[in-house]
């Protein structure tokens, strides 16, 4: 039986930062009618939650990260680095932040690689998941943690989807909202380009309609293909051309020869592409990121709530901070825009200037630490300002 | 045997506007070393060739286009009927139009469908394809034609690439060369894209390495895949999010169902996407997709010349006019204006105006008539002028 977060507390606190826990969150039925008996969800921690829990920070990853934002524990690199740490933009000497995996990853949390009770994985049994009832079951984990308000719910990507979706389903639960690089409703495109990815995968034969886990194969080659897709709209074309153009790869010629069965060579760009691929595959579960990507499709905050605006009026005590990567062109800055026409941000979207387009709330997080620090987060500068 | 065009005029001269012809234009070398040991080339054409042969006009269609460019012997319309015909921008009644089928293509021309002399199919055994073969073996179909110079040669998107590699492989045989839509060489933004294609069909078990001409069942669905992908990136954001959002289909549900295995509903976005796949599987070859697809990525008019630059001077007698769609985010506008830095165009880039994205070069190239009419042709307006 998996420990749940009481009991690891009574044995073994503090827990080391960085360190990944599990807890149980009890039997859920999903928003459109699945059912798991229970529910893992695996989180990291860094800091402590002070004496009146005011001090937490819950963490949101995007579509394929992990519950490891920060190093901690281990020197290992998380992936927000540039934002978490002792003395950095979120302190953790004064924050208690939290990052769980989302339920249908494969980084911890229950998802479709998980083992059923009939001792066979989930696979194609797993349900149909979407943001909101990621919220649902992070909430259990913030009753579990003691957590009744967070000081501040944060992510980019599909983790702003989901940070905008827990400012939306309990405001009284969050005091900041932070939103990088994401849209208060998965757009037309968004969808299409998903819409891509998941037919790859469904379409390798090693899918097995998602029954695979006992194969001698998986689905790779489908799985590899979503990722290219993805990483394409994940950076922007001058970025892709100055580092790549369209330069061959090493002494490798892409201009095939006698015959199309002739595995003609690569350009660069192509092997830079199969190399994302080929990372991807080796962390990520072909199911997991269907789930995940079906969720992101489902992702919209007006749904049964009388539409965007309603649904972001009913947040209005929630301070939101919505930035965008000026050349991002899978989650457009206009969307960013369109969240905070809505909301009560005066000086309007905040941008991360780089060329580098998505990708760019990972690589240049840091570029917000100001405005972080000066309306969400103040660490450092709390003495200087009083 | 099939008949040659020469063969074609002493019987039946004159062929009807918008009729298919067939021309074997002999034996071929690819610039790969590939091999045929015959070609045939289709084409239409419109209008009748003048005396002295200073009438024609060479249109090159894009990636899955045909022959049929405009209405002819029957009602069918064509892909740039905004362009060509009586009386039209370009005008059948003054100009003598000729359009081919690219060679690796499926409409008429020799391409992996096309039986080889075993009796089967090339499929696989398919040579790897240049635009340079293209223009190479197009050259022969104007010899046949007795056109030793053409007035002007147009394309749009690929057709564009060729178009633009017509002027610097044959500089003395175009005047003017209308290039719109396109680049001197492929990105690695659009290489990017183009290999997810390629390999969502090869990853169809029914592809079958290429050799699935007799198989029961075809790559419908890597095909169908693939154009999903290109399709988004012929369509501009705005474009699609206005006409979509993220609408259901109908009474469909994308919302799923308990489990992944069943079968969710779908936006109309991907109802669209599905639409414009099937158009596109009952239409064409998936080794013609890759064959031609390939092709556009080795797109480079500067290789082995010296580079773009080189390339382009050599092209100095050819009066270019370079147009581009404003909201193309394939082709970007930028791509044409460094063409035209090369090239003697005073007036810049030709902007088609349109929300639609790279496919306002087909729905929106009438804007380009008062250019076109100006610089290139005269057709209603020699009199007015003199």
């Amino acid at each position: 039986m998996t420990l749940t977060v009481r009991e690891l507390d009574s044995q073994q606190r503090p827990v080391p930062d960085g360190h990944v826990q599990f807890a149980d969150v009890g039997e859920y039925t999903f928003e459109t009618g699945g059912y798991l008996p229970s529910v893992t969800l695996a989180f990291e921690t860094w800091g402590t939650l002070n004496q009146d829990a005011s001090n937490a920070v819950l963490l949101l990853h995007a579509l394929t990260g992990d519950t490891h934002v920060a190093k901690g524990e281990s020197n290992e690199p998380g992936w927000w680095d540039q934002l978490v740490g002792p003395g950095g933009i979120v302190d953790t000497n004064k924050y208690f932040v939290v990052a769980p995996n989302m339920i249908g990853s494969c980084y911890g949390s229950t998802g479709p690689a998980s083992i059923a009770p009939d001792g066979r994985p989930w696979g194609s049994r797993f349900p149909f998941t979407t943001i909101r009832d990621s919220v649902n079951l992070e909430l259990r984990l913030a009753d579990d943690l003691g957590i009744k308000k967070f000081h501040a719910v944060v992510g980019g990507s599909m983790g702003g989807a989901r940070a905008l979706e827990w400012a939306v389903t309990a405001p009284e639960r969050v005091a900041h909202c932070v939103v990088v690089a994401a849209c208060a409703q998965s757009s037309a495109e968004q969808i299409a380009f998903a819409q891509a990815q998941t037919a790859a995968i469904r379409l390798d034969p090693n899918y097995r309609s998602g029954d695979y886990y006992d194969a001698a194969s998986s689905p790779a080659a489908g799985l590899g293909i979503a990722r290219r897709i993805a990483h394409v709209t994940y950076r922007s074309e001058p970025e892709l051309e100055t580092r790549f153009s369209r330069a061959n790869q090493g002494e490798e010629n892409p201009f095939g020869g006698a015959s199309i069965s002739h595995q003609r060579g690569r350009y660069a760009v192509e092997s830079y592409l199969d190399h994302q691929a080929d990372k991807l595959v080796d962390r990520f579960d072909a199911n997991s990121y269907v789930v995940l990507t079906e969720a992101l499709m489902s992702h919209d905050v007006g749904r049964s709530r009388g539409g965007v605006d309603a649904a972001l009026a009913s947040a209005a005590d929630v301070k939101f901070l919505v930035a965008a990567v000026n050349s991002d062109r899978l989650y457009w800055p206009a969307q960013s825009e369109e969240i905070v026409k809505r909301v009560d941000q005066g000086d309007g979207v905040y941008t991360i200037d780089s060329p580098i387009g998505h990708d760019g709330f990972l690589t240049d997080i840091h570029q917000l630490g100001p405005v972080l620090n000066e309306h969400v987060f103040t660490a450092r500068g709390d003495q200087e300002r009083s």
